[in-house]
């Protein structure tokens, strides 16, 4: 396995993350978290997966804690999410209408979090816009209580990374010699910046970053990673494919991009395309997916995809982290 | 008893809702659906009702089950019941923004089922402006998933169908020899296209659709009506009275209806117009009511009124539907 | 103690919220509420409070119950805090999406209060900009139904007041010869005229109302208060000074105070003015906070802030207002 090599800014972040005792405290990032931590994490969601049918995983885990979701960015699925894997540990759950929040009233947001505090909140999941902000945050909360990052600026979707880790390794059963390509909109995606860095932990060593040249990453963003403008030859032997999603408005500012169709004509995922990839080779998508634009319909809901084991995985690996941080505040 | 003798495209739709051995999978429309389901779930529903000031009931029918409320037009109060119905019976309930919702993003209609579905929500309760979206989404779902049509645009809303039909069941006893008149704005009326071919399978007989000419319906949408354009003769010696919410922007393009107060005094129900009715004939209304339009105030609030009897049915109607629909997919 | 004089309105709402037998039915007003009502109120929400760490209080006193958060303005911290303190005692609580409420449609409030009443809610937690509507619903409602004012215009706020009085008993031991000083809108404050009219009937003889001119209430709105338009003169000596939130908006069209800086200079609670109040005086805000207008950030973040305490109190007084209501309900 080849360790990340943090750089010291995420080293501080990491670190800050677990406990003395190396327990999980908060969930901030995926860039620097060690080996064993996202193992365990992967084998706790693991867990929680029941066949087809079943009723889902429960437990009391969080009897008695109080799960508040901060949300200052829109979302349905990662919202969803968290709101189901807290109710399904038996927490109460609160979600805060960002509409009317106080945080509009010109309120702080270090005010908000001390107020959630006060009323007993334990784990508060965020999502903000602006990047520091989970750090930030976690920074400045009492021992007992735990800050989740459910979405981070460009920077960091942790638990979006986890679903990564756990979907590939549920499919490919290890990380060694893998392939991994992203596709799409590198240099806004807070997903490839989570699930690459944990992958990398984890012993993957071949990355494809794969984009149109305006939207690829700088060169030192994620530095042991291949920027490629082909998406032919960024296929080529690939084991896992992930398409990202795209913001339809950017298109057509893009160099030799100027149109929908043409976008989906160089950097679109289709059967086709996939023939270039590995014959078992995975496709990916984090949602909510543009059908046709970056991924064809068809293909997304063929064999090879395992976009919606992806999201089954989303509830599990939330649950994972809510109980692993449960377990660290009850001894604190 | 006179059974309703669907069309094809609604006998499509009526059998998608009932498993191989004619149990409740999806609720979808009242037509077509058959005699002894409906006797079945409004026997069902009168078994949650409780004398007032008494504790509502409760049951573990649904528990470790998640019901998902994903309403893609605004609703008080079928939103509030089918919330409040689902937690009584020990279901999770999950209330989805619309406002922040994927679906804004672009996301697929399909898209959001499926995630919804992978994060294990077994009945998903859709609202949607749009003809065809529930029955379209319902023929799309695993096996493990319950479609329930919650109002789908100006075609059906199949749980307001069953509350009026129980709550007419109620005052009424049976439903031979009823006649009953629907008043307002027929045209785009879901609820009458629900209780009248409710109340037709049921046995009912003589119905009048009483509005303006401009919002009549097609002479073949509910053939087995009688279309009336004159309040007076609508009401002569009908059993049930039910008036229709208006949309105030319609009124003054009405021929002849330049006003509020010239609709109210052609089409709006009160005390005085009741005397054309029978002795003992009830008022109802789905709600929410406009008072001094459609509804002399007074009226909505006297003995003949039977509107917050259809609010407390229509809580007992949905803990019916879940719990039915709950039973077959627990042997699916 | 010198009870408060209630004028002949109020008189009637005060005995609108007690029971025949003298337990509350209704929380509306501090003003006339007697001071074994509120001693019991505060006693029973002390027995909610928790050591820092600890897991919050629970009990089964509101199983079986709901709880309808009916918010007509929007709010974080007061409906956050009545939805924990309902589901932290057993409660279904349902939270009621003011943007696509049926109040858009033009349905009256009194109807909503119907069709909640009639879907089992039994209490109503009631935020709105009007004055009188509390009353006006608790007027309107069955037996065993009760109605909370959680923020009614500028008149009222009586679970605030409430947490107030906690927390000034919890320092203060006692509310004898105390002097409390308000600075900042007194005018459109529900909070002050909650949380003065409480502090009267439990004894408190020595009020200070501290505003520009523009600000300051009319002189027989408190008439047991003494109002001053200086800073200096109205925090000298006093053991509790409370900073109140402004509208930014408002403060460039007062006299003498065209600027935020301005208003800071001349009302704004700092460390430095801090020094003419009593040694171990405290300082609280009813939040959301303007930090640098109407308190120096420090400061609310010092030893002698008791703000996030009065968060904490906040859950502890709706959870006691309602047991105590929900106690009632049982015996009707």
């Amino acid at each position: 396995m080849n360790a990340a090599e943090p750089d010291q800014t995420f080293e501080d972040e990491a670190s800050l993350q677990l406990n003395d005792d190396g327990s999980l405290r908060h969930l901030l990032t995926l860039k620097g978290l060690d080996h064993s931590t996202l193992v365990d994490l992967l084998d706790e969601a693991e867990s929680y997966l029941r066949p087809e049918g079943a009723l889902p995983a429960r437990s009391g885990a969080l009897a008695g804690r109080t799960v508040a979701n901060l949300f200052f960015e829109p979302s349905t699925r990662t919202r969803a999410s968290f709101d189901l894997a807290g109710k399904r540990l038996g927490a109460d759950v609160l979600n805060l209408d960002v509409n009317t929040s106080s945080r509009k009233k010109g309120e702080s947001i270090l005010d908000t979090i001390y107020t959630l505090e006060a009323m007993r909140c334990d784990i508060m999941v965020v999502r903000d816009a602006s990047a520091g902000v989970p750090a930030y945050i976690a920074k400045h909360v009492k021992d007992h209580v735990s800050i989740l990052n459910a979405g981070e600026s460009d920077v960091s979707h942790p638990t979006q990374g986890l679903l990564d880790l756990l979907t590939i390794r549920r499919h490919k059963g290890n990380f060694d010699n893998l392939t991994v390509a992203f596709v799409g909109d590198i240099r806004h995606s807070r997903v490839v910046r989570s699930t690459a860095w944990g992958l990398r932990t984890l012993g993957v060593d071949s990355f494809r970053l794969i984009s149109p040249p305006a939207m690829a990453p700088d060169a030192d963003d994620m530095p042991f990673a291949t920027i490629v403008d082909n998406l032919e030859e960024g296929l080529a032997g690939a084991d896992v494919i992930m398409a990202l999603r795209i913001q339809r408005e950017r298109i057509g500012n893009l160099d030799g991009i100027p149109s929908i169709d043409e976008y989906f004509a160089n950097f679109g995922i289709s059967h086709d395309r996939m023939k270039l990839a590995k014959p078992d080779a995975i496709v990916m998508h984090p949602g909510p997916m543009n059908r046709g634009i970056e991924i064809e319909g068809a293909l997304a809901d063929s064999a090879q995809s395992v976009i919606t084991e992806q999201v089954a995985n989303g509830v599990a690996v939330r649950m994972a982290v809510l109980a692993r941080v449960a377990q660290s505040l009850g001894r604190r």
